[in-house]
């Protein structure tokens, strides 16, 4: 993705630091975080600093490289490594943190401490260049979807397609992944417009997808979340693509807040919902996501309040919701897998149930 | 409604002026809006300093008490008083707006001009008086839908009602639709809590229902629009009422943007979901709610800007989406009949289908 003519990734290692784009500033200020410890990087993402499945996974394995070399001076590296790696456990949600931190830690137990440091590194590259090659895959594979809905359209006219949150490249490492598609489909010149749900009470949609998106320069119109169905009871939406947070083996999705309610006024309209995603987004224990995929309740504050510029460009942070009203913050919901059209990959097309689903399951899982 | 001890209606006429509770500065002030010409009151309701079904029928019923007497000493008062009318019908999508207002020129109309303000102004207060008795009744007929459902809870456990937007008291002349039922259960003892949906872009159910309830100590939270689908799934919700701003013969309820997809939420986990209105919201000319219904597409400002205090209490105007993102506003959607379990009117509860809805239809229309 370029920002400004420069191309950035979300998360890299650079000076022995962690480097991120700090995401509580956008789109008001583009800004580089610099994440000098472990703490620092656990803090950057129990805070969303960094937030969406990939990017947080590839996060915490850079934090691995900066707790592979605090772990390595300690009297008991082992003891320090496995606390290190729960430190930065600190969002429960979304699989690919914890999917990530396993892998650094199966990676690097088996090694001599003074190894850690560089093989930690070596493998956070790995999973950061992993997770960007398979949103770039989801991407082509996404895009015979809306390949295939613009032959069916007269000619010229945008496929609208709607989303949910941020899936995008800042969700991930790079291309992201309900994007993919829709910035390959743009790349070969299908003409595509997006409805982008502003997202609260975070505001990713209209805070990051939108930002993302008019970067891009790929039409699009951020509305209200409450929206969407009305738009596709009136023909305005051909499909929707969300991300996810975390996949059963059944294929029942965790995404942020809201998801569902997309999922069912998509069925009610006979519209096709698909969900992106990495095969890191796999939770290949679970097979009841309602019953087992714990939602994240989060900091009523995140309700309560905004912070956004007056007319005059001065950031204000104001108070939504009056002190006398008490508040609740669901930050996930899971939409079952009936309620979905098809899960995107990086290996391709596949219908959201445990027999199709198995067939993408790592052998050592 | 008691606010601070006294009490209010959110209309009426003093002084030869219509007065108002300004809602656009709830809840961070209470604030009387005095209205001295018929261009006030229509900029009133188009500013939705009024809003509401009921309550901008009962302004534009008062207007009309303004406009006949700006009407009465113009040289063609006919002329002018239609005009005036057709001025005040400044919203498309509540049909109590053009109910009211046809209401009085029908009465008007008959009579010498000389006569027209005194009438108007005692048709417009029996308009009022009939919003707020229709109100009261529907909280009545409500209340054993409530009772229905604590009896069937562990004793002492809150019937979880969820409501969408503001269709309490502040959308009608007193009491309210939606939330008649509620207060009308917590006057009789029964423990209940609302989930309060935030119902962006206005926000009316984060600064009008949660003040009303907070006034009312009413246990209640306020969440964000997304969150109720998951709060169904998870046996959170016993009950779903909201108002409605029209109502066809066949049992299609228009209403704020996003009622829809709660229906939907609702069915899909065996919910009641119910609508309550006083019979003016019913548009006996309709039958086809999705075809028929005018959605109003509101000024995006509504979503782009939001006002709230900071910390120390002082009001901003902030931004919450990048001027390089186009945006959209629909005001409305339209729930079809047959998510509906029932509807609430003051002549008590019956099935939204035509048949039923027909045994109300006044013998005039």
């Amino acid at each position: 993705m370029n920002i400004h003519g420069t191309p950035y990734r979300t998360v890299w290692f650079a000076d022995d630091l962690v480097r991120i784009i700090d995401q509580r500033l956008l789109p008001w200020h583009f800004q580089i975080l610099d994440l000098p410890t472990t703490t620092h990087v656990a803090h950057a993402i129990l805070d969303m600093a960094v937030r969406g499945a990939g990017c947080i996974g590839a996060t915490a394995a850079y934090g691995m490289a900066l707790a592979a070399r605090e772990a390595a001076s300690s009297p008991d590296p082992t003891a320090a490594l496995i606390a290190k790696a729960d430190e930065l456990n600190c969002r429960p949600t979304a699989v690919n943190l914890a999917w990530a931190l396993k892998r650094q830690l199966d990676h690097l137990l088996p090694l001599p401490p003074s190894t850690w440091p560089e093989n930690a590194l070596t493998e956070a590259n790995r999973i950061a260049d992993e997770d960007a090659a398979a949103c770039a895959a989801i991407g082509q594979h996404g895009l015979s979807l809306i390949q295939d809905i613009a032959s069916r359209k007269p000619s010229g006219q945008p496929v609208n397609i709607l989303t949910h949150c941020n899936a995008g490249w800042l969700a991930f490492v790079d291309h992201g992944s309900a994007t993919a598609p829709i910035y390959a489909a743009h790349a070969a010149g299908i003409p595509v417009h997006v409805w982008v749900d502003e997202t609260r009470p975070r505001n990713q949609g209209a805070r990051l997808t939108a930002w993302e998106l008019a970067h891009q320069n790929i039409p699009h119109t951020v509305i209200a979340d409450n929206t969407g169905g009305h738009l596709m009871q009136h023909g305005l939406v051909d499909l929707v693509i969300t991300g996810a947070d975390r996949v059963t083996r059944s294929g029942d999705v965790a995404n942020k807040i809201g998801t569902y309610l997309k999922a069912l006024a998509a069925r009610d309209n006979n519209l096709p919902f698909y969900v992106a995603l990495p095969t890191s987004t796999f939770d290949w224990t679970l097979t009841d996501g309602l019953a087992q995929i714990p939602i994240e309740a989060r900091s009523s504050d995140e309700l309560i309040w905004m912070d956004g510029p007056d007319a005059s460009g001065t950031l204000h942070h104001i108070r939504l919701i009056p002190e006398t009203s008490p508040t609740a913050n669901h930050a996930f919901d899971v939409t079952p897998s009936r309620l979905i059209t098809g899960l995107i990959t990086e290996h391709g097309i596949l219908p959201a149930n445990e027999k199709a689903i198995a067939t993408l399951q790592p052998p050592a899982a």
